[in-house]
């Protein structure tokens, strides 16, 4: 039985651990998923390793919706090295499933995004987790999550 | 008993530690208040540190208050990549309140905002120490501290 | 017999492992390829360092293409940074081989760069493994991968 | 008896520890200083840690005057980044005393600044080895080292 | 017998290891040169390590050529990052000797700086290795490696 950690915050403006959970178990079995909720983006990384350590997980994804401001992407900036720190110490996948806001257009493709992102990065889990030679197939392929595939050159 | 440290600087030019110790205690019980005062912002993660391996603190409030100066962004940039290392170190949530002085529009808005960004984050403390399914029910409510939330998209 | 990992991503838009397993085969032996995808740049610090502790290798090669927004870059500056300090971890060399989209004119030219960028690395990564007086007798003399080499001063 | 350290640079145009010298011995007897200087800033959190593990210092002084251009402002970001990660491996204070060229309007007023920033840096070393009783006295009062205090909001 | 490490790149457009081999061993006696050559300045933070624990250096001089562009200029704040790490991790200095292509008028100049910052700093390795009582001598004097010096203030 694999232990999936998600982790998110009541910061962010929509609840992608709520997808991310639906698009899991809609793909896989054999896993329990375990949640953490914290304030904001820069404490994820502690919770992060808390999932790891005294949850014992498998591999986590970190939710995130990084506001509009300077200062907000300086956060998440600080939040992301410190999620490759926590990996690093940790030795195990943090999926990162951050959304800007000024990625959306408006509130409502702002939620479509964040809705999508999240289920797109759980297949990444799933594949990390049970098919890793699913993600060998598809390197240098362009793949995005999210908006739609860049696709490869030419 | 649980304890609780607080980290403030004499850089701020309000008490927020103050502000932060009566919200704690008007909210909850069973826990001891461990004051540490530095200089500054950058001064504060090893008095976190100290607060976790010398006064044996179960989680942390580390309170600043940056200036508006390009360099003074800097300095909240360090400061806030140090609070992250040491929350990996010690595996324990330190919740950063930092008010910035640009953030309001005069010194009547910036003490209102420090002392209601305090409280705000005083509450997060208690519900990670004592309820953490509260935060679980608020993930993705897009939750501001000090200013009115954001509330979820659409 | 060395143990050669490369790490590379589903995000980029060319195969450049498919590049860099070529030109090692081609101008080495007694070494074995072990390849590890993931989704994003950021997602390579811990795949290397996975490749270094699970699969024993002694060198990685860490492949990625950057996109042209600033958040890319900024992505591209924290995958860096964990790549350097996954090195210090294991005291085992990472060859980053990073090809910036908006380095490229067009799909064309970016294929050709990733390629010719891809090839060049792994002759250092043989060099580094097999041959390192080479490198020392090449000290200071511009050399640049991918492009052609700016060359020594005057 | 305690042991404080102090490492500078042959870069600084000023001599910042001999300010700190003697205002340390103005202010307080049952210690003993122990000097280190390195040619730059970049070269400081090596020194501190040094003056940690080799001389068993219980406190550092960090002194050094960035140049006016970017890649000082850069060296000095890095540098204070390696303090605070210096201050976390040691869980032990060191105060950075740094005086940016362009914070002065001419080298007699930069030479002022030094000199008082050195000396009010020295007061802090005191309290936190001393009497952190006087820092938490002070929390919240907008202290400025080298110009005047901002003092509290309103 | 000491032992100084050099390490040094194929990027780099001058041969900076040779000057100061030579300035090394024009000045001083008593010590070993280890030369390891790698692709980038990236690359430098492990192969000082390596110097370190795999060749026993006592001290260390990075030797790197930045390019102009802004790619490059975060290239070498990553590096610099990565060599105060290492410094930090091994606890022994590590000389930053980096030219930066745009400091120099044209080909000449930068040949001229990286020869003589390259044998300045070889003299600052001489100092902290056998002579540190010569630095303290120095300290506050502003003084530069490369171009003359700043001079103390007034």
């Amino acid at each position: 039985m694999k232990r999936i950690g998600i982790a998110d915050t009541t910061f962010a403006r929509y609840d992608m651990a709520k997808s991310a959970v639906d698009e899991l178990q809609s793909n896989a079995t054999g896993f329990k998923v375990l949640r953490y909720t914290v304030p904001g983006i820069k404490d994820l990384p502690v919770a992060c390793k808390k999932l790891f350590e005294e949850q014992d997980c498998d591999i986590v994804m970190a939710l995130g919706m990084p506001g509009p401001k300077p200062v907000d992407k300086q956060c998440a900036h600080e939040a992301s090295t410190g999620l490759i720190q926590t990996q690093l110490m940790c030795t195990k996948h943090i999926i990162e499933v951050f959304v800007y806001e000024d990625e959306a257009r408006d509130g409502k493709e702002l939620a479509w995004l964040a809705d999508r992102r999240a289920r797109e990065h759980s297949l990444n889990v799933i594949d990390l987790l049970f098919h890793p030679e699913n993600l060998a197939r598809k390197a240098g392929k362009g793949l995005r999550e999210g908006f739609e595939d860049a696709g490869p050159v030419r």
